[in-house]
């Protein structure tokens, strides 16, 4: 079984209270192939880049089994840039500076030879683009993830009410959740959510742990709890990865195989918090 | 097997976002005894009250198994009284008014007939209080818990340290954890409290579970989700009176069956918070 996964391909710039890191390779859909790979290859990679975006990083990627093909890169531009800086909680965090540059012209096609994919990993870009991708999808997907954050919330909601209707399983944040459903109570904002579109929703709590529901059913996965977090760039991506990695190497969709692939996902993104960027998740073996 | 529970029982006035009530029976040793006595009989309750407390209240203590010949009752005085407003998070309140009452003079005595008692819950009291108690005893109970508050870390750190190295489990919250520690890690935090005398260490997170420290090992237990929160208060020491109650009841101390001990507190305090005071732990059975 193989994943098709959308999202950004991008440079970011970090700041945490243990240090600071100028420009290294981020962005949604790096995360996601870089832990999905450990489980299932190969990864279709739907993404844009800048002519900046360095030749061994896809390299890399291709020696781990994700494929490019859906990859545009545009000559004359530069790739997405991202800068944050966390504060001391590291749960919370100041974006200081988002340049789209190619993101800005994002058309995310699908290419024919991704078309045999069962897995969708809809990354958290614009809405009317994961929206795109699922209509480019020739048989519908075994099974349809999302994720998505407060920004399309507030700037696309109409697009994004739409592609909820769409999809299997929602995945965003506690605060997301809370937003989205104008509940507090996060087993009410489920209920809520869960009448928008999506069989599952699942809401990452950070070092918390994260909560699965689906119909009636609730499952809270806790995290492992970590000594150090070096920088939470792309845990939520990693995991992300780690999940759909999961599912899709065992071809069981199950709400109880579900409840293994968030630890999974956990475990992944145990290991990306280690250290910058998604260093770590290059570093580890099964 | 019995457990002696040293702490306060006290009137509260409590406002939620939820609601407000504005004299109901609280204090810490009214929520070990509620949850505990489900579990375990009798529980030998040390505590001070004045002359205004409830003699119904007495009564159904003693019905529930709460041998009260430790109790004080103070006829020139009042009882502890402590009001606090919650808010919408829940998870964070003010408290409005103290009035100490008969709780300035409390001088707690073990009486000879609760000398039998192999486990001992040390509520949230002052921390040279909750050493007099362990003094008392002739022969050291099986197992001694002792909870406590940053405001004694604030004003009686020294005595604090003493009475840590006294006892064998520790329970805290999160941000007691991490002042006690002066570290931000939960993980660095618990290594260094394990330092200083208790030989267990759990750190209560609320709705997002609780952790379990001893030596090596870590064991986090999430929470039930909760549909609605109503009122929290007392929900540590519901928590503190199933986990004792537990042990108490399976006469175990291994670190395997304090996992199950916490999710009894756990289940035990997802009960206390659905209704004002101690309310619902009287009205739930076994």
């Amino acid at each position: 079984m193989s994943v098709i996964s959308l999202g950004s391909m991008a440079f970011d710039a970090i700041e945490t209270p243990f240090g600071k890191i100028d420009r290294i390779v981020g962005g949604s859909a790096i995360y996601v192939a870089y832990a999905a790979t450990h489980l299932v290859q190969p990864v279709y990679q739907i993404s844009i880049v800048g002519n900046d975006f360095p030749a061994e990083e896809m390299e890399e990627l291709k020696k781990r089994g994700v494929k490019l093909e859906g990859v545009e890169i545009v000559a004359d531009k530069k790739s997405f840039f991202w800068s944050g800086k966390y504060h001391l909680d590291m749960n919370t965090r100041d974006t200081l500076i988002t340049d789209l540059n190619v993101l800005a012209d994002f058309n995310p096609i699908v290419p024919e030879s991704y078309q045999d994919a069962e897995f969708l990993m809809l990354g958290n870009v614009l809405p009317v683009l994961q929206m795109s991708v699922i209509n480019q999808m020739k048989k519908r997907p075994k099974l349809i993830v999302l994720d998505t954050m407060n920004f399309w919330m507030e700037t696309a909601m109409e697009d994004l009410k739409k592609v909820l209707t769409m999809i299997d399983v929602l995945l965003i944040n506690d605060s997301e959740a809370r937003f989205l459903s104008e509940e507090f109570s996060l087993v009410k904002a489920a209920k809520k959510i869960l009448g928008m579109g999506p069989k599952y929703l699942i809401i990452k709590k950070g070092e918390h742990g994260a909560l699965l529901f689906h119909e009636n059913h609730v499952f809270f996965a806790p995290a492992l709890p970590l000594e150090e977090v070096f920088d939470p760039t792309g845990a939520g991506d990693t995991f992300a990865g780690g999940f759909i990695g999961h599912l899709a190497r065992t071809k069981d969709i199950s709400f109880k195989n579900m409840k293994t692939a968030i630890i999974v996902g956990s475990a992944m993104a145990s290991f990306c918090v280690e250290k910058f960027g998604p260093q770590r998740l290059k570093e580890i073996t099964k």
